[in-house]
């Protein structure tokens, strides 16, 4: 992914001061945080995806961003690029997602732009949550524990799962309409010294913690709290589309939450004793 | 526009309480406003447009709104939708021209999102501005003068002049490098009872206005600072891709703006004492 990359370096030396250097997925201002994640269609969904479905799973990415900054939902701004030939029983089935998740997490519209053009759906989010004390990847220390919310992989299991022609099963629910962790994010503040939502799969997201934070990491495979424990280890802490929460903290136990492994000093992540790149998964 | 009347319509019992029920291109939340617009090719713009100007034309169409709630500029976050295609070049004069507003406007980008994909340039900009006392477009009283800063049609002629093949104008210039109020702004709160950019064109912002203050308007044709007195008055009263702020005041002179009518009585708009229709220019 070379352009990815390119781009990439040529915006992180614009971010400003309240970026934090584009190290978080939110950046910080006045006890609000704001993240913002851009969803195309045959890329991040299918164009036949069920559109209601499709505008709750845009909501919740953003969302999920909000929760590993232990941030509460705010308002959102909705940016919609639209064919010009989109049915009218779509826009419908779009709106009533829409409200369903916003009544679900309490969340607000604050306002948005559609244009329609010529191309695929294109659904740009950009979402604000309140976090009087932000957490961010960069405060893991050595001796942390590192848990993770629910399980690991299903996201990615129901995209191969629809990729396959697969109609209905528990990973493609989970894939479709992933749930952002508020109840966790509520306390995160207060027991997490780094935290980060698993989208890039958890392997990958392990490694961002690790490089902010300036540290290694070491975990148990048999801790792992696969989503199909009969499917592959690997491709389910690399596969993304996860929406779980990785966060590091002093604690020993946290309902809800398993505890996978420790950080470790160092810059290296050791999966059962041996060294494993935080290989991860990027849409193309 | 059938399906932009029904999407809107769909959206706005959506809204939650700080988007002021989608009635302004701000929404306004502690001290701050935000405001997005998307821009897609071949819709906002050319895909061979040069990328720096066309990423100060997507700052400065989102700016041009801030100015018009009477706020300075916060920061913003971007999301990119490119072609796979997309050629360093390219990538490189984008961020060019970022950078370059980013410093004349004293902004920040504080993060966002960029994807490839198969389709066209789309591009997504939320930006948030800080207003202690922000201008809505809901506060002119019968009787206030109306005012338009700058010039008038010269992002339409701009527009036209580029569709006709022509290379080189004034109004391109005007056309794709509009020049946000942010002077204006800066003393709008203290002078404007109510304001609006005249994107949509002035006739139809004017007609906005009008409505949300739920009052009338007459405005004199002579004294409408035209961009090319010598084109047609209401190509350039109702063309769109103008970045002039229109707003309602008390004062009976400010520098660098023109006098254009008076707020009346009722619902209509009268151009020389004749009612008018608020048509407008919408992008499609």
């Amino acid at each position: 992914m070379r352009e990815f990359d390119l781009i990439n370096n040529l915006l992180k030396p614009l971010a400003g001061k309240n970026s934090q250097g584009l190290a978080d997925d939110c950046a910080f201002f006045n006890g609000f945080c704001i993240t913002k994640d851009v969803l195309v269609a045959d890329v991040h969904f299918f164009p036949g995806d069920e559109p209601g479905k499709l505008a709750q799973k845009a909501l919740r990415v953003n969302l999920s961003d909000l929760c590993a900054s232990g941030a509460e939902p705010f308002g959102f701004m909705l940016g919609l690029a639209l064919p010009r030939e989109t049915e009218d029983a779509w826009l419908k089935a779009f709106a009533k997602g829409l409200k369903k998740d916003i009544e679900k997490f309490n969340f607000q519209m604050l306002g948005g732009d559609t244009v329609y053009h010529d191309g695929a759906i294109a659904i740009s989010v950009t979402a604000i949550g309140k976090a009087k004390k932000p957490v961010k990847r960069s405060g893991a220390k050595i001796g942390d524990n590192i848990f993770v919310s629910g399980s690991v992989g299903g996201g990615f299991l129901g995209l191969m799962d629809k990729l396959e022609g697969v109609k209905k099963s528990k990973a493609i629910s989970k894939y479709e309409l992933p749930e952002p962790r508020v109840d966790l994010a509520k306390k995160l503040a207060s027991i997490a010294t780094a935290a980060i939502d698993i989208s890039d799969g958890l392997l990958a997201d392990l490694g961002h913690v690790c490089k902010e934070s300036k540290v290694g990491a070491e975990i148990d495979s048999a801790k792992i709290p696969l989503f199909d424990k009969q499917s592959d280890l690997y491709l389910q802490i690399t596969g993304g589309d996860d929406y779980e929460l990785l966060f590091t903290s002093k604690k020993t136990s946290i309902p809800g939450c398993t505890k996978i492994g420790k950080i470790a000093k160092g810059s290296v992540i050791k999966l059962d004793g041996k060294q494993i790149e935080p290989a991860g998964f990027e849409h193309s």
